[in-house]
């Protein structure tokens, strides 16, 4: 069948959108469909369909029914100076952004961090999860599963890290509902953020334990206590992704020449907006300003999973006055980023990571990310933090037409 | 000073990047500053400079320091039918997403719904909100503060909504601890989102509120308890943005049919994983499978303040086992869109919205929006229930190399 | 029949202990079942059966099946000088707690409080709630049922006030699930605690919804949203019982001298325990050292309902360093106290409360009451957050062989 | 001095209340402690004045300033059958509470569960916790520190053990934000509830940090993540005390002779109120009906410390419709008990203890404890989900004047 014929079909109704792969080769396809859009609804959609993507390369890996691309301005923050492990110098920071103010606001808190000396970063701690839940009958038959499972420790070991060379199995927590157990798998997934590696192994264990202990029954294989793109406390205490601890001691004349504020004022904001505030809001994991403006970003920019922001935006701002200056942390307790895989092979978001210097295949890249991220999180933190204890959040708004941070 | 002359002073650090809107008209500046970051980075960027937006239409307006976009592949969902208060029929609606099987497993959600006669839905609130921090001297101040602000509320609502046309105040709830009162502003800001109005109001209130209540310190306009881009039980109790609500009854026979699974299973999945498993793990606000997955993608796909799917993605999941079959709904919290200002005036995030019908300047188009993404939610959850109960979530990522949803 | 068959046949099992109270006068009814219960189990039980309580007077009111009474010491801390609204002047604080070095401690916080002049308090919200659960059968059936609802406020009013002349209608907040809606009741109940009258209340306006609102079904008076015995962000933020704020400045000397304590260490205490600690735990509404521990010694000495010290122990500690000293205060967001009906009238705890003045038939003294108990809690406060400072916290058991507070 | 001359200068304020300790025997000063606050107030307080405690046997360990004892009414509820591993058999269960309606509530599901074979129950975790905030000056500090830390277990575990014969060192999980560490210590700590071991093995433990890890400063002994006495997500997923589960399957018409119910809408009641409600309502870890009213009702009895109800209160009600009848669970995440110190020596707590055949120097007795408590609650939770379903409950408090559980 020809473009025609199945743009034809489409606009009747005799296919649907996701057949036109069926017909035509995939860039083919894509342009088909995005005419039978455009007939169907009347409107013209040459932007989306002008795009650097080749559907060839992604189909079935990263998208399906596409018709083009949806594009988002990209800037650049920095340099930013990071003293890490695994990212060590200036680097230039992409931002992919609808808001404006953002990039530029990071920006200034990017150079005070710079001009400081950069930002100290750790990963302390780098594990990906899944907790598939198990049925059983009663509370005894749990009690026996749960010592029957720690007995069988090596076996799960052994079937997890058969379904992949990158994975390396780390333990697994219990949890109990009555006659119901969250099994939380936790692996070591390279430089993957590991969601797809995790799944996989997660089912054959499931397996295993079906057939090997009578009476249990899998639900699902991710029973909620992962936790993936949802916002939780065992997300924040046991980590998930990349746990990072980011900080700076910015010099007193650097507080005032570069943010045009005062250590106390800005210590007082972050304290009754930051701690008090998301207290009384009810929140249980994200003590901080806008951490997700900054992770929104730069996943986006990077082909990160942009509903990972969910969980990757939890953490805390700890604010100090020292004699010296202001002291400020970041902690990101649950930051899910991979250099390859996902989005990370997309031709504008391969581009992205190559700005920082990050190679998919060099052992370390994805703490490397981590650390940039949290680095840059930090700046965004103490820019903001700044910005409201000098009142210039309004202010800008009125005169650029930006919109509002957190 | 020229194109090659800029580019060199920002390669060799004698001008900021940002520094080249300066001396170059707009997209002259992007090119430059793309071409400077190439040569600083050692690496092209072809990809990232290909793109259709216009940086004179953008600049200070969505970001700043912008060298290109980054392309994020979209495709169609559906038809989907939605039986709305503003959305009524049958929707195309776009996803950009960069991970496998999102779109084609919404999708079939979406198909199984429309044979149902399509997902009901209703926005019940519908406000934006923004929060001071304000710092007084002690309790009994803080009770004097109370009942003087009880007093004024005439002159609150006077001054916020002289700040703009848009802007409506609905009301103010007070929250304290000690010697602090958060005011959670609320207002109706008509298609937009709405945070740079609420903020800018909320600035003039707090000037008000210093200038008039002697000793009272506004400490920071946003404190916390907005709460933006921060998932807070204050937003999913008093709402943020749009309160929506969805469901769907689907007979026995299409959940055979098109969903290949079984009524009683996809109610214990959801009983199991999203209220029993959200619960122990700590969540507050989001007893749901992957609300963030489809929020996250209409988000990118429309112009949306993509950190915002933080709390966008709140909500719960509900299923019962009927006679005639499937009864299951979302509830959204705090789905906080607009169809006028931000990332909607770019060139394809307003050619997605079309698709959808939906034109910023159309009473409503806000909260039909919001209509056919819960809508479009349901179908996420539809879909993943029946695909845990199936056990087709690995299978499918073995099959495709797709990543995994939550 | 006389104690001694009736004893005999509830030894052999040939009738249930309540059935002592058909055979036999209330009192000896007690004895007997205690005389049962000893032959049984083996073991004497003087004690227990020592007892003021009178049977006669508190059967089918405040317990069944009695035998005797737990008997709980019962010390006196104080004077603490209170200037609240109702309570005004120095007080002796009663507190039945079987936990050593928990009254000398709070007894060294009142005394720092009134040397500094007192506790400044004020109650600033109070209402009593009920929250039944609402099932309907669709969304589009609760958006109808929510404007309905609203139609009928007049009604609902009438209704509940008419089961009771102390009980003041105060409004609803409708929070929905799907097919779900939570009513959650707010009543002013005078000097009660309120929850027998809430309930009642409640019971007669689900009848009425069922019988105007056709498919509306309540599945429970009370649906987790009062919330009742548990701690939840809903009662956080829109209080239940008493919401009560109370502080002081204790000049620096003061510190020093009642308190061998620092400002500084103390403020740097508060922030890293009751602030981070309890965030970083996962803790959505308990920001606090120990509150728990002042309002259990004297809902016990007072004939509250303990099981309520769970939410009536909620809220946060806040600090200050001045110029003249540490500013602390406390807020209990919702304190469930009564100074009629309930445990009130038993003989000690009727005592209990006039060793403070107060008299349930005084209008106003179940706040004095709160008023009280919230001076109370800033002494625990003050002195632990000292101690801790000092380090005295395990010196003070390992010499007195005392239990550890929080 | 003589009781008339303490007397004396007491009323006179020339020597505080707890100094009459200083002049006469223990028994001799309460009396005379408590006839000073009847002439200070001008209230007779006989009746707190009547009491079998023996001031010298508990001052220092378990009051100060004791003027007599506050006496609630015991009553029995049972005998109930529990399958446990520790407690086996039939049981009266003492319950001391003011609140009519409970004991005989507790006591139906009790006969209930007794008919359908007894509860079954299991310890499935035992330990008790204290968390020290460590401040450590940077990221890097931390990082090194947590290396550090993880190398020195053997000497902590040999620092910890060292302070008492009882203590067992299980572990510690460290939790950071910034530059600060929480330890959460884990001991087994025999029969004792332990809250007093384990704060001066941490302080040991803290001592030996600070002397060799250079910078580091224990700023509290306790950080609130152990959390004691508060609600935190910590608790129920690390466990703190016992996590205990307990189950019962009740036959069809044991549903509906002995609780007048029916299985399906005692279902319903507990999806709808104890799932969704509290998730609703913003709960972290309270998704049941009233555990607190029988767990403060047993630790009134049985001389456990109860301001720990909040967090030994904490748990999951889980049901089931099965073909056979209705399938009930408990879980209790963190129920704080013990059997020997505390209030456990009091007169009327032994004898409580007794009564359940309990004794402080059996091995596992205090698992026996919990054990009999989680059935207790299984009971509580089965009568009022059933009396919820029933509607029976406002009706009840109508007819006897009684007070309403949650």
């Amino acid at each position: 069948m020809g473009l025609e014929e199945t743009v034809d079909k489409m606009v009747k109704g005799e296919i649907p959108l996701h057949e036109a792969d069926k017909y035509l080769e995939a860039n083919a396809a894509m342009v088909a469909r995005r005419l039978a859009v455009e007939r169907i609804t009347g409107v013209g959609l040459p932007n989306i369909g002008s795009t650097v993507i080749d559907y060839a390369e992604i189909k079935n890996r990263n998208a399906e029914n596409v018709i083009g691309a949806a594009q988002i301005p990209m800037g650049i923050a920095g340099p930013l100076r990071v003293n890490g492990e695994f990212a060590k110098g200036d680097f230039l920071v992409p931002m992919a952004t609808t808001e404006g103010a953002l990039i530029a606001s990071v920006n200034r808190g990017m150079k005070a961090i710079t001009v400081s000396g950069g930002a100290n970063v750790r990963v302390i701690k780098d594990e990906m999860t899944r907790a598939p839940v198990i049925k059983l009958r009663s509370v005894t038959h749990v009690s026996d599963f749960l010592s029957w499972f720690s007995s069988v420790q090596d076996k799960i070991k052994e079937i997890t890290e058969s379904t992949s060379s990158h994975l390396k199995y780390v333990g697994c927590s219990p949890y109990v509902v009555g006659n119901n157990v969250w099994l939380r798998f936790s692996f070591q997934t390279g430089n993957a953020m590991g969601m797809n590696m995790v799944t996989i192994a997660s089912e054959r264990a499931c397996s295993f334990i079906e057939e090997n202990f009578p009476g249990a029954k899998c639900v699902a294989v991710s029973g909620n206590m992962c936790s993936d793109k949802k916002n939780t406390v065992v997300n924040s205490l046991m980590g998930r992704g990349k746990t990072v601890i980011a900080d700076v001691l910015v010099p007193n004349d650097v507080v005032k020449r570069e943010l045009k504020s005062d250590v106390s004022l800005i210590n007082e904001v972050n304290l009754r907006k930051n701690w008090l505030g998301s207290a009384r809001a009810g929140s249980v994991s994200q003590f901080n300003a806008h951490f997700a403006n900054v992770v929104a970003a730069i996943f986006v920019a990077t082909g990160q999973d942009v509903a990972q922001v969910v969980e990757s935006s939890s953490g805390y701002t700890w604010t100090e006055v020292r004699d010296e200056g202001l002291y400020i942390s970041v902690t990101l307790t649950s930051l899910e980023v991979g250099t390859v895989g996902g989005g990370t092979r997309l031709p504008t978001q391969r581009e992205a990571l190559s700005i920082m210097g990050i190679k998919g295949e060099e052992e370390g890249s994805s703490k490397k990310l981590a650390e940039i991220i949290a680095s840059a999180v930090l700046a965004g933190e103490l820019n903001l933090l700044s910005a409201l204890a000098n009142k210039e959040l309004g202010k800008a708004h009125m005169k650029l037409g930006r919109n509002a941070k957190s």
